[in-house]
């Protein structure tokens, strides 16, 4: 097992050799059946907004563009609605029976993105001008408001005993994920956060929606609670997998591939794990690396840093071992998150698939 | 009947006389009922939220200020919760019952009261400062998310058949409150708004929450969905009372008894009733008043804008008509919300208090 360092787009953990589950062609399919069978019903229920919202949504979606020209949008890796569909078939129905949760499921996403994107004054996602941007604060808040609302409606129209368990989970990882985002925008104010807090963070804001995407296709199938909760502990810390991943590659990223800035989260004085576990390390770099995010955090003159400057700071973060480490814990939720799954009755073809996901996750390169 | 005119404080139509239900002490005993058995659940709902969003919330509920000292705040009438027990009383259960409906209803009005006055730009809220002013935009969307999907988990976690079918009620009530938002955002904007599109925005806004509060009690008692609906078009129409009534106030309502600005929504460019039933009349005073606020939107002193400059506009609305239009319409509402009730079967007293409930409504001065 090795990690590669240094060149960017080649940040992230390798996974280990001669795992028989990772196909990339299989992943590719499993994403794009999930894109394929969840986008129908995601485009009804967003016409379902009144005026200018559909329109706003439609843009954030990647449907249109800002002047209402259907485009060939990239709307995302849709990893939460491939998982909500093998989800379903993990409790032996078909994969469509998924297809409610995988729609709520990416709706509640993308309600949390329109609010965290206005909230962190982020300016691009996905290569394009974030709705703030576009629309103004009032359509952003509005819109989110709308996809959080419709994500319940999608799922409790269907009537059913097991649409209101699933809805109940949607909310209780809608309540974390805000949870996320209050703990983050506090960080960012703070001079230290342990790692602790960092991952508790990341497990609100990653963690709790891919484990409610993990298990709420075998909620809607009538799977039992125990079921259903070791598919969300492997959610859970695929997404804790993901999010390490993330946070390597808001550093070191390539820009060409991710569609944000260089050094992104450092632009942002982002407490990514890198940086907190960097900043915990002790040692000489570690030190060198706080007095300067010291020193940046009362500057006047951040805003104008040089790629050099931004270029220091991520070479201390590696030198003081925050990337090793990150790229060593994404590897540990990983296997975490495969463990989960050894304790409960799955057909072989899901458990693959569930595997090959994982090993995706933390192999990608945006 | 009579409306009165010219005094402020004054400016609400009166309820028939000799209406036996109307006796201002029962109200009050029911708002306070309301209130009491509600207000301990909803203190225990919002200590859930992780920090600072409990705090937020705590200051927006009136409960701390900004200091964090607790204090007698004003926690606004009541209504809605108040409504909620009734109807778990009309489905012939105790008032208990409609506690998580009532508790529900609330966290949604205050999302959406936080959220809307953010994208209003608001200030003030019951004689306070906003939560965005206090604390920033950011916590402003935070606890509102927060508050919306607290108000799912509230009733979801019941984990009866009845809660499912109550989300989804609140679930569309929710929706039905960003639409108009949306609507009101967008008519803002526009010279020439039609009493239809008022009349369909203030239903979203006010009358889909209050419907809902009307018909959750009596959901979660188990009612058949025909009683419910009538409940929920007796709320609706209560609503639209309610809104005629608060935009009588927004124009000519006290200030010391509604926490608002003098001619607070005039200040606003509020399209609300009296202004277009005004500019709908024809006339000598419609048309000045039109052409005085056309000229207004392109203006670049209307922030300056003395007292007498926003009493001489009120002055045209009155004098097109727009003010006993306004009052006649709350009238109407009134009678159709009574009418409502005629078409279910209820327990006397029941009856006697949601009508009790809806003159209140009516003769209101905050």
């Amino acid at each position: 097992m090795s990690v590669s360092t240094g060149t960017r787009g080649e940040t992230v953990p390798t996974v280990p050799p001669g795992n028989p589950a990772v196909d990339t062609a299989d992943v590719a399919a499993l994403l794009e059946r999930g894109r394929a069978l969840s986008t129908p019903v995601m485009r009804a229920a967003v016409d379902r907004l009144a005026p200018p919202m559909d329109t706003v949504a439609a843009y954030h979606f990647g449907w249109i563009d800002a002047l209402g020209r259907p485009t060939e949008g990239d709307s995302g890796k849709a990893v939460r609605p491939a998982l909500a569909l093998i989800s379903a078939e993990a409790a032996g129905a078909a994969p469509e029976v998924g297809i409610p949760g995988a729609v709520a499921v990416e709706l509640v996403h993308n309600f949390s993105l329109l609010h965290d994107d206005l909230m962190d004054g982020d300016e691009q996602r996905r290569h394009r001008d974030t709705v703030w941007k576009v629309y103004g604060p009032a359509q952003a808040i509005l819109v989110g408001d709308a996809l959080s609302a419709l994500a319940n409606e999608v799922l409790l129209e269907l009537g059913t005993v097991e649409a209101g368990r699933a809805t109940r989970r949607l909310t209780t990882a809608n309540r974390k994920l805000i949870d996320g985002q209050a703990q983050d925008i506090s960080y960012e104010h703070r001079e230290r956060v342990t790692v602790e807090e960092c991952l508790e963070m990341e497990g609100n804001k990653t963690g709790a929606l891919l484990a409610c995407a993990a298990s709420i296709g075998a909620v809607l199938a009538g799977a039992d609670d125990r079921t259903a909760d070791k598919l969300e502990e492997y959610g859970y810390h695929l997404g804790l997998a993901f999010q390490a991943v993330d946070d390597l590659l808001g550093i070191w990223g390539d820009p060409d591939s991710t569609g944000k800035q260089t050094w992104s989260d450092l632009r942002q004085r982002k407490k990514s794990l890198p940086v907190v576990a960097a900043l915990a390390a002790g040692g000489p770099a570690s030190e060198r690396l706080g007095d300067l995010l010291a020193a940046d955090a009362k500057s006047t003159d951040f805003d104008s840093f040089s790629e050099a400057e931004f270029a220091a700071r991520a070479a201390l973060i590696e030198e003081a071992g925050g990337r090793e480490w990150t790229s060593q814990e994404a590897r540990r939720q990983h296997e975490i998150a495969i463990g989960a799954l050894h304790d409960v009755d799955l057909p072989a073809h899901v458990r693959d698939q569930l595997t090959a996901l994982a090993d995706f996750v933390v192999v990608r390169k945006r």
